[in-house]
C-alpha cells in the first residue's frame, strides 16, 4: 500500500502545497497566497486546512510527515528565519506551529538543500552517496550530499555555493561581497552579462538590441541564442565557462559522484550546456577527470519544489 | 590504563614511524630512509620491524591500529596509488602488505586528510562536529570534516581545495590548470608572488633583492617581512588576502564552527595571520559573519604527522 506525505513550498507570492505519493508522484495540490498572511498562527492554520481536504479529496487517511521548503528555512530549528520577501517578521517557528494541528514529524529548510533532497529521495540521485544540486534562478542556491546525507554545517546554512566568491572584487552581489557565482550564472546574472556584452559591443544590432533593458530576461536571452543570435550565444558561452570553473571548484571539496542542476537558466538547453560541460571538464582537477557526470534534474518541472519539500521528510 | 597505536608518515626521504598515546602524546619514534627502498614487501617488513622495537623499549604489549599518512593514500582501498615521489611505481596495498605480520586495524590516508583527523582527535578541533584544515607546504591540501567525519567522496580524492580554482586563467599551476590556491598560497606560491614583486619594483632593493631566485624561499620572505621588509610584507599582505577569499568561500560549503592550518607558511605568524583574518571576515558570505573562527594547528609541529596518521585509527 502507498504511503504520502506532504510537501509545502513557501514563495513569496504563493505557497503550493503537495500530497506526494512514496513513489514520487505529487498526486494532488492546492495553493494559498502567502503575500496575503500577516499572522503566522493564521497562515499555518490555513495550510492545515489545505492539507485536510487533499487528505478528504484524495482519502489519504495518514501522512508519513510534512516537509516545507522556504526561504532561509532552518533544518536544525524549524523556523523560518527573517525572510527578506515574506510579511512574517523574525523568527517564526513552523514546526511548533504545525504542532498545534497535527502530530506527524515537520521538516524545514531553505529552497536549495530541498531540491537536493527532492533529487535524492525521487529523482536522478536515487541510490547515490555524494553529490551536489545546483539551483539557478533569480539567485543561485546549492544543496551538497555527503555520504547520503545534506551537509548543513554549524547553524545550517551550509550549502551557499551561489555566495563563493568566482570572481575576486568581481560583479557586486546583493549580499556584500563581489564576484559571487551568482551575480554571473544566476537568471538576472544572465542578463547583466547579456547587458554588458551589448555595451561592449556597439554594432550589435541582433534581437536584444530591440528589448528595453527593464524587460530583458535571461529566458529572452535563451531564446535568442536558440535562435542563433551570436551575442546571446556569446553570453551562454561566458555563463557556462563561470559555472564549469565553479563545479569543478565544487567537486574538489566533496569529490561526488554527479552535480545535478535546476532552474530557468537550464531550460536554456544545449547552448548553456555544452560550454558548461567542456568548462567543466577543462577545469577539474586531474584526479577527478571523467568520473563525474553533470547532469540536469530529471523532477519534474511543475512539482520541483513540492517533491524536494516532501523528501526532506524521508531525510 | 592508557592504549597505544602506531603513527606512520610516509614522506619522499623519510618515513618516520611513531609510537601514540591516547592522550595524543607521541612517546618515542624512529625511521627509515624511504628513498632506499624500491620493494615495497620489504619496506612494510622493516616498518613492522621498528615498530615491534617501539613497543618493546615502551613496555607496550599491544596497540590499538596502526595510521599510515602518504600521498596519494586511498582511504577506501588502503593503497598508495601511483604516488609520483615514491619508487614504489604503481599501486601499493600497504593494508593487505601489513596485514601479513600483524593483526590489527590499518588505516590509510592522504597527509591533508591526516592532519584533519589529528586536530580532530589529539588537538584544537576535539568535540567539533564541522571543520576544514588547510595545510600550507609545498603544496595546499586540505582536509574536510562534516559531522565529526572526513568527507572522502566517491572515491576518497575529496578535500582537494589546493586545487580550486581561485583565480580563474591565473598562475600556471602542476595539476595542469590555472589559478589553482596552490599556485598563490603555498610555500612555492609565495616564492613566486616574491619574485613576480620584485620584477614590479624594480627600484625595491631590501634583503630579498640580495638573494638569487633559485635559494630564495618563503621561509626568507616570512623572516625579511618580520624585519619590516616592506616587498615582503606587501607579499604576505596579497597572500592572506586570496587564502581569506579561499577560506570564505570554502565555508559556504560546509558552515563550519573553524577553519585550522598548518604548516611552514603559517610560521611567518601574524604577518600573514593578520591579512589572512581581515580579508575572511570581509568576504565570508553575510549569514556565517562573525560565527567561523581562524585557527592554528594546535598538534606540536614535530609530532603532527605521526599524530594525524595515528588519529585515522580512531576514525
Amino acid at each position: 500500500m502507498s504511503t504520502y506525505s506532504i510537501g509545502i513550498d513557501v514563495g513569496g507570492t504563493n505557497t503550493d502545497i503537495g500530497l506526494v505519493r512514496d513513489d514520487g508522484v505529487c498526486v494532488a495540490k492546492r495553493n494559498l497566497p502567502t503575500n496575503k498572511y500577516y499572522d503566522a498562527d493564521i497562515y499555518v492554520s490555513d495550510i492545515y486546512d489545505q492539507i485536510k481536504l487533499l487528505m478528504l479529496e484524495n482519502k489519504v487517511d495518514a501522512i508519513d510527515g510534512i516537509g516545507i521548503a522556504a526561504p532561509v528555512g532552518n533544518y536544525y530549528t524549524g523556523c523560518i528565519e527573517n525572510a527578506s520577501n515574506l510579511n512574517f517578521k523574525g523568527i517564526v517557528n513552523l514546526k511548533e506551529l504545525f504542532k498545534g494541528h497535527i502530530d506527524v514529524p515537520v521538516v524545514v529548510s531553505n529552497d536549495a538543500n530541498a531540491a537536493a533532497y527532492g533529487e535524492l529521495i525521487y529523482g536522478g540521485a536515487r541510490g547515490m552517496k555524494h553529490f551536489i544540486m545546483f539551483t539557478l534562478g533569480t539567485g543561485v542556491g546549492s544543496g551538497v550530499v555527503v555520504d547520503g546525507k545534506l551537509v548543513l554545517g554549524k547553524t545550517g546554512g551550509a550549502g551557499e555555493l551561489g555566495h563563493a566568491i568566482l570572481i575576486p572584487e568581481g560583479r557586486q552581489c546583493g549580499c556584500g561581497n563581489k564576484g559571487c557565482l551568482e551575480t554571473y550564472t544566476s537568471a538576472t546574472g544572465i542578463r547583466r552579462t547579456a547587458l554588458e556584452m551589448m555595451a561592449h559591443t556597439p554594432t550589435y544590432s541582433g534581437a536584444l538590441s530591440k528589448i528595453a533593458p527593464e524587460e530583458l530576461t535571461s529566458k529572452m536571452v535563451g531564446d535568442a541564442a536558440k535562435y542563433g543570435d551570436s551575442l546571446a550565444i556569446e553570453v551562454f558561452e561566458k555563463t557556462g565557462y563561470l559555472l564549469g570553473v565553479a563545479m569543478a571548484n565544487a567537486v574538489t571539496f566533496s569529490g561526488p559522484e554527479a552535480i545535478f542542476l535546476m532552474g530557468g537558466p537550464v531550460k536554456a538547453g544545449d547552448v548553456l550546456l555544452n560550454p558548461l560541460r567542456r568548462s567543466f571538464e577543462d577545469h577539474l582537477c586531474f584526479i577527478f577527470k571523467g568520473s563525474v557526470d553533470i547532469r540536469v534534474s530529471e523532477l519534474p518541472d511543475n512539482d520541483a519544489a513540492i517533491l524536494g519539500a516532501a523528501a526532506l521528510t524521508k531525510a
